[in-house]
């Protein structure tokens, strides 16, 4: 598991030659009788009580296990908008996070279509395929109202990754972070670089948390009340504040969140925030500002990145597959606040346990003790999937959107501790 | 491989639980560099490779083995509009088949949607992320429109099984009985009993095999050029005729094609036909009339049915999952009339070859020598893959539509026919 050199474009293409994901057979077929049930006249029998009770789709077919990830290729990785088909290898890498962490069957979707009606119209019509949406790569602002478009329109749990899968796991850091500098979140300065989409949900998220000064930054500066070419989606970030660039807002700022570009952070910007300050640079793979800076200043900063090779990893794959897991588990209808926050803070309790060897071995030399360099889980942590998928179906239960009746979590929690233990035998 | 008795619906329903297909993951993917290659960084090579040039999606992703099998659940096996999530046991079960038989990654897609013009938006806009697409159980008349147009607006193969699978195989037993009986197509009465999406395109390849009299049966009876009730595909096929019914129809005819009902044809019509007749009554499963009974009354009959427990089965699985094997390794754009027609040809020469033990061994106690109980060859003969997805490309090419250049088509034979003989190993 440990990262030897970088990988290179001729290693990468090598590696992607016939793509990465495959379909297989995973009942018996080897006999004429054997296909008599997979297909015509046996498989009668399963449609004609599907047609009868449509849930039933959920125990005769995969739809219970199997995931969507539509993209419209028009937000790519930190490629921007490369179109649907070069983005396939992104979907299919994003199917093979979701098997590879909690055995979901995600199937990629690549969409030759920009408008977004269109796009809501076209994933209902999918929807009875699924029992699950991941929206993926889709450019703000139009990823808002698919999003919400999609979630209201169909009865299975839609999720749009690149929104929420960052603002879960840095709500997750960002709980911890409170504990370890004792802070209150209502008083804190909250600094936002980069207004897309997963910016706006990272601060819906922080509100939902009870964070009430949050400084959003898009590419013209600071979003205040006095600007006249917002869209309503940052028109609801607007602050009455005498902030106007990002220099000013890290003024006195008791967490940095970047979603922006390589190197807008600069040493003196850090020096000028409070006490115990967070930065999560997530800018890919280049940070807004890399650790070894932060550290030459002051060393008082919970400080994260999007890259492994340094401690607080943000990354993605903490959330979606767990989400998706939980929520196609008790047949949830929609993914709900309620649930994206049960993820965030069962990641940030699991950061607070005692980290097993395995998973040390795995970060070579990281101490993996709760602190400011260790407050958020690792990807390879198994307990993530046990956590985290079963954080997210009570709160699914909890929230009234489960379809499965009496489900028993205790049950549920230690069928997923069944699976990480054979794991590691 | 043997029948041991029919299956229940306790056993299917048994069978089906959880599904039939999942997704794989087909690269290594067990460390955190083989995530780094397979999702980000490492992936934004392939994107942005085939961002310059769309065509290496067929190198760098799943995208030249992947096809889709795409219904709205109107004509779902003999069952009818059960809806789309109703129709997901049958469409997962042809993914079953095509994987089986020619090793192709088909991923089913069942559409809450049901306007023709619509479903043609959908499916084009979901063309990126396939190499073909295999429309499935849509009913007639909109599977013809919906074929034609989406056939016209992308540049992968289209094809709507429905129509075309029994279309093809037919036409290789016709090839075959016509050999047989040394009769000339364009004198004979061709009976087409049921005039929906199969029958319709049975009749066009007889047509193009050079048929010139094809009596045409629909609920109402024969299809003539008095009737005003009648759409424009079914139109086309009104003749200047006195026969008004089946029994009008029967007498005198040289092939009876049932895609009707279970028993509408009696001893008496049989024995009413021409000499050597060919009888292919496909209801499913019951047929329009059972080989004993036209045993009964004459021994001259090339019979055939959709069964596999009575010599010439007409079993789809002998076409699509070799027209899309074939059509895919030459990246052809579409299906041509001359792809489907090289398929019925190489069909119908197969069944002129002597058959291998393990093809006897599986159908015990048929004979298998081409004659009148064996026109077409078997689903289980393996060398079904080798020449009909061999035919597929090489008609491809000749008819322009392969883009892939230089296509060495004794090579790719060759490939094919290592395939099946590892398999009998």
């Amino acid at each position: 598991m440990s990262h030897k050199g970088k990988v290179t474009k001729e290693e990468s293409l090598a590696y992607h030659v016939g793509g990465k994901i495959e379909i297989s057979v995973k009942t018996r077929c080897d006999t004429a009788r054997d296909l008599s049930m997979a297909y015509t006249p046996g498989v009668a029998h399963p449609c004609l009580e599907i047609e009868k009770d449509n849930e039933l789709a959920y125990t005769y077919t995969n739809k219970g296990n199997l995931v969507a990830v539509i993209t419209d290729g028009t937000a790519v990785l930190g490629l921007g908008d490369i179109g649907a088909v070069a983005g396939k290898p992104v979907m299919e890498g994003k199917s093979v996070l979701f098997k590879k962490f909690a055995d979901v069957d995600a199937f990629d979707i690549e969409l030759d279509e920009h408008d977004a009606d269109k796009i809501v119209a076209i994933c209902k019509a999918l929807a009875p395929t699924f029992g699950g949406i991941n929206l993926e790569d889709i450019k703000a602002p139009k990823c808002f109202e698919i999003e919400r478009k999609l979630q209201e329109a169909v009865n299975i749990p839609v999720m749009h990754d690149d929104q929420h899968g960052t603002a879960m796991i840095t709500s997750a850091g960002l709980i911890n972070a409170l504990e370890i500098s004792g802070k209150k979140i209502e008083e804190m300065k909250i600094v936002v670089s980069g207004a897309g989409a997963a910016g706006i949900a990272c601060a819906k998220m922080y509100k939902l948390l009870g964070a009430k000064k949050i400084v959003m930054i898009d590419t013209k500066g600071v979003i205040h009340s006095g600007r006249t070419d917002l869209n309503s989606y940052k028109a609801e970030f607007a602050l009455e504040t005498s902030d106007r660039t990002l220099e000013d807002a890290m003024n006195g700022a008791d967490m940095f969140l970047g979603l922006s570009a390589p190197g807008v952070v600069s040493k003196e910007m850090v020096k000028s925030m409070n006490p115990y300050p967070i930065i999560f640079a997530l800018a890919n793979p280049t940070p807004e500002i890399l650790p070894e800076e932060v550290h030459a200043v002051r060393d008082d900063v919970m400080m994260g990145t999007g890259r492994s090779d340094y401690p607080n990893q943000v990354n993605n794959v903490l959330g979606f597959p767990f989400i998706f897991r939980g929520a196609l588990d008790v047949k949830a209808t929609k993914v709900t606040e309620g649930m994206k926050m049960a993820a965030a803070v069962a990641m940030a309790k699991l950061a607070k346990e005692d980290v097993p060897d395995y998973v040390k071995a795995a970060y070579n030399g990281e101490e993996l003790k709760f602190g400011i360099n260790y407050i958020i889980p690792k990807p390879f942590d198994r307990r993530v999937f046990v956590w985290i998928s079963a954080a997210v179906a009570e709160a699914a239960i909890k929230d009234g959107v489960a379809r499965v009746k009496d489900f028993d979590i205790k049950a549920y929690r230690a069928k997923l501790q069944a699976i990480i233990d054979a794991e590691q035998k």
